[in-house]
């Protein structure tokens, strides 16, 4: 199932179903809501057909207001070895709060706080039932499906001070969405091998296949989950790869009039316009 | 005003105010409901007299269910000079997510996973208002009150990776409360000059003037608000002084039957009896 959260002319938001050119109304405002619901598989499996075509959807972010995001560091292996370091025991897990999320297409608006405004295409896995301390099967389980999510991270403030938080968190510079799509519709399912890329200005800056993570989907919940209770509508972002505009040569970071696609085979495109700071 | 949210018989949390021997209900779930309310401060102001004693009361955390917690790293100014480090720029910020809170006097029953649960006494913000881009003034008003926070942390967790969260999440292991107390009630008002004690078995292990922070509770405010939105019930923990377990030689966690208590002048005591893991 392909599932959204869309803003109605009216500015509210609404969850949906998209199968092939019918838009469905799931009957609830957004997917987080949706995901609450013990039975949320077989009431999105429903809807009733609403007059609108799937290219004319406004999305809001995906899960517009998730109880947690938990974000990853560095897990992708090829870019893990090409820099010389070791693969790490252990996951780096920093937080995002979600007034930083943007819907899928949303302008990002720079914040004038900042010089230095970075991309991280990344897999966001969302969680659709509640869970601690999962074996393999339960983290699987509990994995409602997966989407797109750019981690915007202004470079200046996240090295502030040794901990990351404060350049992951700028308020509505996290584009999220479009889709949440559920894993038996995905290439390795709650462990996708898809393919993963982030374009600036129509150039590809980063590029992966979601089968190097380190700590894949499964993993990820199941290690979480020993930490405290993951809940229906949180939010896994499982790190990016390489290729972003810090580590070049010159540093290149998002300026106005940059369009920043972040798009996962099977997952759908994220398209931002940038605006502020020429 | 000593606002506080309380455990009723049926365990269903309510939102009071203590004044002197009489506890008032306020008309609304927890202190969370009542911030939300524009005009919390005269609802605040009122309320029904209940027919309990301030002593039998059982506490919930003050606000069990903040939108985002924001940890403050080293922010006491003793501490950081007695290490022989300089006064940063910036305050370092870390994520606590809403699972990892207990009331003020709930046993703190140590997780199985860590060897090393060590604890941080902390003066808690709680933010009263809705702001972004705060100017001192606006900073200042938007502080609802103060409150008890310790920030307990599985030190093995914190340090498996350069990022802290791990460490600084666990559920059901961070006590907050008993009590919120606005600042016209305390020394210094929205920068208090109160003392914080933390305790160990009746051992005083943190002793610190909340005066001596560095980044105080307006300047945090006002940080946090360059970055994001605060919303009313937010929370604020402005780091730990010296005096934690890990620091010691030898190191000393918290164990089975131990009893840690976190002190506050004019903000009440947590008290916690520590189980598990002998």
């Amino acid at each position: 199932m392909k599932l959204a959260t869309i803003r109605r002319p009216d500015e509210r938001t609404r969850a949906v179903r998209i199968d092939g050119d019918t838009v469905l109304d799931l009957g609830v405002s957004d997917l987080g809501a949706l995901l609450a619901e013990p039975g949320w598989r077989e009431r999105a499996a429903g809807g009733d057909p609403l007059a609108v075509r799937p290219e004319q959807l406004s999305f809001a972010p995906v899960v517009p207001r998730p109880g947690k995001i938990v974000c990853v560091g560095l897990n992708y292996r090829q870019h893990i070895t090409e820099m010389g370091r070791e693969i790490p025991q252990f996951p780096t897990l920093f937080a995002k709060y979600p007034e930083a999320l943007i819907g899928a297409d949303d302008p990002l608006v720079l914040p004038a706080e900042s010089d230095a405004v970075d991309w991280e295409a990344e897999l966001a896995v969302v969680v659709g039932a509640r869970v601690r301390h999962a074996d393999e099967a339960a983290a699987a389980e509990a994995i409602a499906g997966f989407s797109v999510l750019n981690d915007v991270t202004t470079r200046d403030w996240q090295y502030r001070s040794p901990q990351w938080l404060q350049g992951k968190t700028f308020e509505a510079t996290t584009p999220f969405g479009p889709f949440l799509v559920t894993p038996d519709e995905l290439e390795g399912g709650v462990r996708p091998r898809l393919e993963l890329l982030g374009q600036v200005d129509g150039e590809t800056v980063q590029k992966a296949d979601t089968a190097d993570l380190v700590f894949d989907p499964v993993a990820l919940v199941a290690y979480v989950s020993r930490i405290l209770t993951l809940q229906p509508g949180d939010v896994i972002a499982t790190g990016t790869p390489g290729g972003v505009g810090h580590a070049r040569t010159p540093a290149r970071y998002l300026a106005d009039g940059d369009v920043l696609t972040t798009e996962i085979s099977g997952l759908g495109r994220s398209r931002v316009e940038v605006r502020g700071r020429a």
